[in-house]
């Protein structure tokens, strides 16, 4: 048996519409961690449908990869940019839509419209922020992602025909109460630093957070590693600052500093001692983001989503440090 | 006897210092919903005092009145762009400023001095966003009137000489009931069609729905027509998602999606199939995030004004689809 | 005794390293009123170092001194411009995280790291907003004190190890109750007027203020007059619009208009009478914006900082008005 090799597919997709309308879905999916690279993607749709089966919520899978295809074909629709929509960059937004919908609503079937149409809506989104962004030369990001559900999610507290599940209920911020300093025993560590990758795509599972990391390492050694020094470092600066012990283990304070860690360490800036210790700084200003945006949208009752990343990574690009 | 032409008035405008202002302001009125036309300005500013009228409240129509003039003295004062000032595009966020503050609060003399104050500050507001939206292609909308109004608003709040009336109070949302399918026969579509568009005045009143509507069609039957349109979608698509019926039946979910399909159906767009489908998605979009808006002012105790067509008109022109 | 002149600070400042780095940190604390003096900044250090002292709570004198210096290294390491750090613009921001860290949390090892952490973030911060409001040719003000210091005191509701003190409890506003009108003797107009310079620098000492605007004048005539007016204005309209007497006794209406005033009035715009006319309706927006954001801020139980300040003056350089 002889497996298709990488320059098989791309010859496929430049022969077959099918193949390449999947080649541009599963690098959408990659691109959720900033990967042009359609096997990536299908460990990372790999990584959500098997959390999503683990959790018994199989809707989480179903509502990403419908969304995914929804938004790539808006994008053809829209005639966006034919190279950007190769490399998938108008799908992981709508991917991302997909997955959040069935994790804070409950399935109604106005659940499902919406999040089809939330799909479509990210790639006008998306091509939204960007022309903005453009005029700062900073990328998109996630940002499409975390408006477009924040927009769907908030409404959901005026809708009656979608279910509140999984978020809320709204409610003022407390001083919190300081905590005895937690047991390692009692803290189950590595569950905490692989829950953070899986989170990503919203699945709470650590095997999934090892196939994103596989997923990564086959088109990114330095990017898997990356994400796995963003997720240790992220659980350590959480642990210290005393965050809450429970969204610690859930990979609730990992998710966004591995994507920080892995834009700033891994994509946009070359290696070095500098970025390094550049990108230390942003990934550890993300853990505390996290912290904040969980307060400041506590009175919405809404989840802060990827907007910890999206917030200090546009400011640790905007700024433009000689590195 | 002869009725005068719109050649004679334009002809006496350019004549009369007088007439000029009483055109630009009677524009200004019309760039409410983007009619560069005094006799469309005047047909709305009928409907404003008819509905304040009607309701036994004409501190709004004269609120109104007041910071249309206010707003265009400033921009004069301000040497603001000539072309744009005979345009009337100094004038509508005024106006609204001033429908907006007595609608909202009570009428104290406070009130009516922060009413003048604010309808010079929303010309200076107008200027500010005119210049940001530039650089990205976009026109200011009504952002001027929701920034402005919001910080008079919000600052009633923590000011006794105010008085909070018509919104509030400040309350964290909560899970909405499900209530069983409204009966056709209970809700009172044709009112609530109607105040749609009277809405975007802070009218409630369908026969000022009416005015609004004559008014649109003396400039353009094909704005007149994407109002209507677009205030039957909000009113389906708000009644399929279980949104407030009291709030339906006031037309407040009518309002902003009328702007958005007028915007991108009439204005920003020609006409086509795509560009038809391209505005049935905003004008969708906008009756959910009326939804999003009212949910998040809420632990505010403030309206949503316009800010959902403002924020989904912004996404859909930026977002520069090839229609 | 010969007193050392300002020409031979500059000489020495150019011969000596040491010196040098002295005169860009006393230039960065005159800059949080604009003035790129050395003299100047030494006063407004005198005046927190008097009025932390005075108040008992030294913390906040080390703390706005140890960020002044960690914000400044940060953006050497950063190699930011060069102009701009021998300005001081780079150490500004750093000093005002440095003081509201102590003022609003307790004085825990936790909160002192996230002070230098925060000093440092404040210079890409700056690097940041400054990229970012060049494209529409405004400065960044005091943004990146405001975006830091709200990001590291929310996040201390969801940080064990952080203390809540001085600030909070997260609340929603209420309609506030009518005053009887305050005896001008019950209130200490004085005191008020004086301490709005000082709360500048989150100070809540009259003598402070006298020094602060002592630190202006030996740099700028013409910029102490616009604090000491700017803060006079400020007093008049919190008092007719019914401010909390508390608040305005405090001068927690006064800061902000202060830098208004400034700004508007000695900084950015030649004097002359229509100047004078806009720098005033800026002045008054701004005690109003502050109402706005002290009511805004509530249910995150966070202080509105300088916020008020940045957004209207930032409205009223964008509208650039023919002054």
């Amino acid at each position: 048996m002889v497996f298709p090799t990488a320059s098989d597919w791309s010859g496929l997709a430049e022969r077959s519409v099918v193949v390449s309308f999947i080649d541009l879905n599963l690098r959408g999916a990659g691109q959720v961690i900033f990967q042009d690279n359609p096997l990536t993607g299908l460990l990372f749709l790999l990584a959500v449908i098997w959390g999503a089966g683990a959790a018994g919520d199989p809707g989480v899978a179903i509502g990403a990869v419908v969304a995914l295809l929804v938004a790539n074909l808006t994008a053809m629709l829209l005639a966006a940019d034919e190279g950007a929509l190769r490399q998938g960059l108008f799908g992981f937004n709508g991917l991302l839509v997909g997955a959040a919908m069935p994790t804070f609503l409950g399935g109604t079937p106005t659940m499902w419209v919406l999040l089809v149409l939330g799909a479509a809506v990210s790639t006008v989104v998306m091509l939204a922020v960007t022309a903005v962004m453009r005029t700062v030369g900073a990328p998109a990001l996630t940002a499409p992602f975390v408006l477009t559900s924040w927009l769907l999610l908030v409404a959901a507290y005026s809708l009656a025909n979608l279910a509140i599940a999984g978020m809320g209920p709204p409610a003022l911020a407390q001083a919190p109460i300081p905590a005895p300093s937690p047991l390692a025993g009692a803290m189950p560590l590595m569950q905490a630093w692989l829950k953070g990758p899986a989170q990503i795509f919203l699945i709470d599972d650590a095997l999934s957070g090892v196939l994103v990391i596989i997923g990564l390492a086959v088109s990114s050694l330095r990017a898997a590693g990356g994400a796995l020094l963003g997720s240790a470092v992220a659980l350590g600066v959480s642990l210290a600052l005393g965050a809450d012990l429970a969204a610690i283990a859930g990979g609730l304070y990992g998710f966004s500093p591995v994507l920080t860690a892995v834009a700033l360490g891994c994509v946009f800036y070359p290696p070095s001692a500098r970025a390094a210790l550049y990108t230390l700084l942003a990934t550890i200003l993300t853990v505390i983001a996290q912290a904040a945006l969980a307060a400041a949208t506590a009175p919405l009752g809404i989840p802060p989503l990827t907007a910890a990343f999206v917030l200090v990574t546009w400011l640790f690009l905007l700024a433009r440090p000689k590195l």
